[in-house]
C-alpha cells in the first residue's frame, strides 16, 4: 500500500498486485488510465480511442455521427435526485453532448440479477424513459439478459448513444493552449455526496441531492455564443481533477486552479471534511468544464450564466505553458499544490 | 410449475412468481418476450422497438444508420470455437447484417468484477479485436466499470454496433407472406452443446465446437443475389424455434417446418437426445434463416451454399396461410407437431 501524500488518498494498489482488476480500476483516475493505456489501447488501436474523448466520431454514409457508451452500476439504483434510469440517460447524453453533438438516439441493454424486483424494474424503464423524453433522444434498440443470483448485484444498464457531430467544430481533449480559460458550470461534488450519505445512512442538516441533470442544450448555448470553445467534458466518476489531468496531458499544458473560484456548497464541503474527502475528487452529474480561448471566455461564461444549469458557473483557471501535463491549484490559503489523477478508489459504483 | 407438453420443457414461471426477474426471462423465449411485452414496449413505445427486429434503422445527418445492441454474459468464458471477445463482436455484427446494414463501428463496455485476471483481460481484449478486425468494424468508444468481488461474474461485456443501412431494401419480421421459403444456411445446435459440454464436463466422441462466425459476408452475398429477401435472422438464444416463433407472430403467418430438411450433426443430435434437450431449441451464434419469395429461392439458396458459412444450407419449411402465428413441424416419422416458443429457461448464460 502507498499513500499519496499530494492528495492525501491511499493508494490500493501495488505494482505487483495489479495483475488482477482491482476497484480502483473503476474509479475514472489514474488505475483507470493505466488500464485503456496497457489493456484496452494496445488491443483496440483505433485512433478514435487514443484521442480519450468521450465520444467517438465517425463517417457512416456522409453523416458525421458522434458515438458513445456507458455502463451503469451505481448503487444504490435510486438515490436523492435520480435513479440508475435517468442517469443511464443523462451519462451518455452529457458525453454525446460535450463534444458538440446533438444526441438522437439510444441503445439500452440491461444485465439483469435473478430475483430482481419487477416493479423496480419497471420504475427503472419509466424513469429512463422520461429522461429521454426530456433530452429528446429516443431508445430505439434493447437487449436483456438475465444471471443467476449472486452473479449480478440487481441491475447494471448499458446505454451507447449515437447523436449527429458538428460538421466542423474540432472539440478534444488534446486542443487546450496556454492562455485559454477554465469555465465551470457550478459547485461540485453533489452526487458523490449524496450517494455516499444513501449509502451510509448518514443525515446532514439539508438534504443533498445528487446533481445529476442533462447538459446537451447547455453545451448548445455555449457552443452557440462563443467560437473559442477547445474542448468540454463533463465530470462524473474522478471529478474535476480528474477532467483536468486528462486535458492537461492530452494537450501537454498546465492547468493552474484557483481554488477560491471553486464553487462548493456549504453542505457538501462540511460533509467532504467530515469525511476526509476532497471534493475536487468527488463524482457529479449534471457539471461540465469548458476549455476557453480567451478572448471568448466572457461570452461563454455569460452563456453559462444564461442557462438554468449554469448559474453557479466562474471561470476557475487557465491554461499555462508551465508545468505541462500537470493541474496545480492555489488554494484558498495562498500556497500551491498539485491536484494529481484520483490514485485509488475513493466510492466505487457512484455510476 | 406447469409442463409444456410439446416440447417437453418445463415452465419455471407461474405466473404468481413474475414479480421478479427470472433466469427464464433472459432466454430468448417466451418468458423474454413477456419482458419486453409488458415492461420495455409500454416504458419506451418506440416505432422501432415494435418492431422487434435484431437492429433499428435510424436517419441521422440524411444518412441511414443501423443500430444494435447486445450484453455478453455468457459462462465460460473461452469456450471451443471462441470466447466472450469473438462472440461479442459477431453477436452484434450479425444482428446489423441480417438487418442487410453493413456493420462498421463497435461500443466494447466491459463490467469487471474486482479480482479477475488481468491476463484474462488481455486475451478477451485481443480476441475481439481480432474478431472486429477479420468483420472489417472498428472498435471507437469504450467503457469500463469494475464492481466488488461476489457482485459480479468475472466479465460481462456490451457492445453496441452501427452500421450503413440499405437504402431501399426493407427487411423486417412482420414481412413473410404465405408462399414464401425458409432457408436456413447450416446444422443447429452446435454452440449451445459446445457450451454445455464445456460447463458440465462431457466428452463426445468427437468434439463440438460452437459454430460462432460472423454473418456479413453471407447476408450481403444472399441480398445480391435474390431481390425477394423478406426478412433474415441469427439464430442464437432461444434457437430455431423462437426465431420463426417471432417472425410468425409478427408476420401473422404460419411457418410449415419439414424437419426431415433441418441439419443437425449426428454428434449434436446424440448429444440432445443424451441430455434430453431438442435441437430447435438449442443456442447457435453462427447460423441464420432467410424468408425468401418463392421465386427467389433458388437463386438464394445458391448464393447461400456459395459462401463458405452456407455450404449446408437447405430450404426447410414454408411460410403458410393456415395457423396464422404457428411454427409447425412435420416430424421425421411423418407426424405433425406444434413447434412453441422456448417457455422456460434451457441453458442460462449462453451468450
Amino acid at each position: 500500500m502507498s499513500t499519496n501524500t499530494l492528495t492525501g488518498f491511499t493508494c490500493l494498489a501495488p505494482i505487483a498486485a495489479r495483475d488482477t482488476v482491482l476497484l480502483g480500476h473503476g474509479s475514472g483516475g489514474r488505475l483507470s488510465g493505466e488500464l485503456v493505456r496497457d489493456v484496452f489501447l494496445p488491443a483496440f488501436g483505433s485512433p478514435e480511442l487514443e484521442r480519450l474523448n468521450d465520444q467517438a466520431v465517425v463517417t457512416v454514409g456522409g453523416a458525421r455521427i458522434a458515438m458513445t457508451t456507458d455502463s451503469f452500476v451505481i448503487r444504490p439504483l435510486f438515490f436523492p435526485g435520480g435513479d440508475i434510469g435517468s442517469l443511464a440517460v443523462y451519462g451518455t447524453v452529457n458525453d454525446l453532448a460535450v463534444g458538440g453533438a446533438q444526441p438522437l438516439f439510444l441503445s439500452a441493454a440491461f444485465i439483469l440479477e435473478e430475483g430482481f424486483p419487477m416493479s423496480q424494474l419497471r420504475r427503472v424503464a419509466a424513469s429512463l424513459q422520461r429522461a429521454a423524453q426530456a433530452c429528446g433522444v429516443q431508445v430505439v434498440t434493447a437487449d436483456t439478459k438475465v444471471v443467476e443470483r449472486g452473479k449480478g448485484d440487481g441491475l447494471f444498464i448499458n446505454t451507447t448513444g449515437i447523436g449527429l457531430a458538428p460538421s466542423a467544430r474540432e472539440l478534444s481533449a488534446d486542443r487546450a493552449r496556454p492562455g485559454d480559460r477554465i469555465l465551470l458550470n457550478g459547485s461540485i461534488g453533489e452526487h458523490g455526496i449524496a450517494i455516499l450519505a444513501q449509502r451510509e445512512g448518514l443525515e446532514f442538516e439539508s438534504a443533498i441531492e445528487s446533481d445529476c441533470a442533462p447538459l446537451h442544450t447547455l453545451c448548445a448555448q455555449v457552443l452557440e455564443a462563443a467560437d473559442g470553445i477547445r474542448c468540454m467534458r463533463d465530470l462524473t466518476r474522478g471529478g474535476l481533477s480528474s477532467a483536468l489531468n486528462e486535458i492537461a496531458a492530452q494537450s501537454r499544458a498546465g492547468i493552474a486552479l484557483d481554488e477560491s473560484r471553486i464553487p462548493v456548497r456549504e453542505e457538501v464541503r462540511g460533509a467532504c471534511e467530515m469525511l476526509g474527502l476532497d471534493p475536487l475528487y468527488v463524482a457529479n452529474e449534471g457539471k461540465m468544464i469548458a476549455i476557453v480561448a480567451p478572448e471568448a471566455a466572457v461570452s461563454a461564461l455569460a452563456a453559462m450564466r444564461n442557462h438554468p444549469l449554469g448559474r453557479g458557473a466562474e471561470i476557475i483557471g487557465t491554461v499555462t505553458e508551465a508545468h505541462a501535463g500537470l493541474v496545480t491549484m492555489k488554494t484558498a490559503l495562498g500556497t500551491a499544490r498539485i491536484v494529481d489523477m484520483l490514485a485509488g478508489d475513493q466510492l466505487p459504483r457512484i455510476c
